[in-house]
């Protein structure tokens, strides 16, 4: 929103029947591909696929069913990642579905064949950002446990491969330390997505942007959830019924 | 299993969509709807609702589809509470979803109308009894954060509102010390199934008994997390497409 604030965007989020991080490839497939159908019959002209999860296991099969262009987070996150490391060797962090399907290491392969990767699952982390709890003892501790071996391995970057972890982005920073980049794909998705728009003559060049928010659960925790992202954009939300 | 080792249980895990305990009462009545169809066709004599937030939320819409006796989990547990305190003072914890209902609440009036109630949502409990974190530093500062309040208030029982967190028994009596007594309501709901099964003439009699699981995921996960409350028993699952 801040990089095309021209832009009109239509977001969806699977309340109903998220988190996707513990459930299997083929099931968040097939959400996927439902939750396609739905915005390509808003007639978007782009499709950000900003989840990690779904990123990693329906990229492809979401492409096949759209005429427009598609933007997964992978790509943009591991080339973020492939130039921020010196001394070659990258880590990433995710749900145990993104981990599992080894998006991103097959992705940072084809950036950068040289790079040592290493992989750690964090499935407490989305937990906690929920709860809010992105600063105490206990999202210390849990970071502690989950990075430690990270830690030890020498990486010099570290992919943040889940949209809940910016909010840990404190606690994560303190435990693998300061010579350790954190790679938020969302700032790389936004500038993949701005030269996506601008590539394909599809940027809107006038006008006021604006946001609509579709769920599948009533909006009530998604609104309260919402604004520890987004902060007061979240004002209002649409359940869609299925 | 232990209390009916003759009987045949049909066990459905709507895998898939878990958890419930962060969704609306509407979803998860939606989906409890569904879940039940799905067991009748299967051809049970009773049925009995195993989740807490689909006892709070969806018990009386479960009731009125089903031709057979329904238990769910609530009552039996407010029962067990009402008969286990001693200076009239019961906290139940569960799920978001669970205490937001005031199922607990309601079902405790009506045993003991001169308990004083406290209630306190721990979603983090899940996602710990998932990862097998129930026995390390971070179970243990989670639990003293949400129980702190309520160990304050005086209770003698407290009600383990949410069938995953026995697995954090451990924890939650050290934290609330060893005068207050924890309330599962496994034991009682199936204390409940069989006086119901007795009362109807529906118990088996004879015969070895059977167990079937089936999920709305793929098996992998399910199998993993199922063995850290039933153990061996939990060696496959089937899973149905919807």
């Amino acid at each position: 929103m801040r990089a095309l604030p021209r832009e009109q965007f239509i977001y969806l989020g699977d309340t109903g029947r998220y988190p996707y991080g513990s459930k299997s490839a083929e099931t968040v497939s097939r959400y996927s591909i439902e939750n396609t159908e739905f915005l390509l019959d808003k007639g978007v002209k782009l499709l950000v696929v900003a989840c990690n999860t779904m990123s990693s296991v329906a990229l492809d099969a979401i492409a096949e069913r759209a005429a427009m262009p598609v933007v997964g987070v992978i790509d943009p996150g591991a080339q973020a990642a492939a130039r921020s490391t010196r001394n070659r060797r990258v880590g990433v962090i995710g749900t145990e579905a993104t981990v599992a399907s080894g998006a991103y290491t097959r992705a940072l392969r084809r950036f950068a064949p040289d790079v040592e990767i290493y992989t750690r699952a964090c499935p407490l982390f989305v937990p906690l950002a929920e709860e809010g709890w992105v600063d105490n003892d206990i999202a210390r501790a849990t970071a502690r446990l989950y990075l430690g071996s990270l830690r030890q391995s020498g990486i010099d970057t570290l992919i943040l491969g889940c949209t809940h972890y910016p909010l840990l982005h404190q606690v994560i920073g303190e435990v693998m330390g300061p010579k350790v980049r954190l790679v938020d794909s969302a700032a790389s998705t936004a500038r993949t997505t701005c030269e996506v728009l601008a590539r394909e003559g599809l940027a809107r060049s006038r006008g006021a942007g604006s946001v609509s928010f579709f769920v599948t659960d009533v909006p009530d925790r998604f609104i309260k959830v919402g604004q520890r992202f987004l902060g007061e954009q979240v004002q209002s939300a649409v359940r869609i019924e299925r």
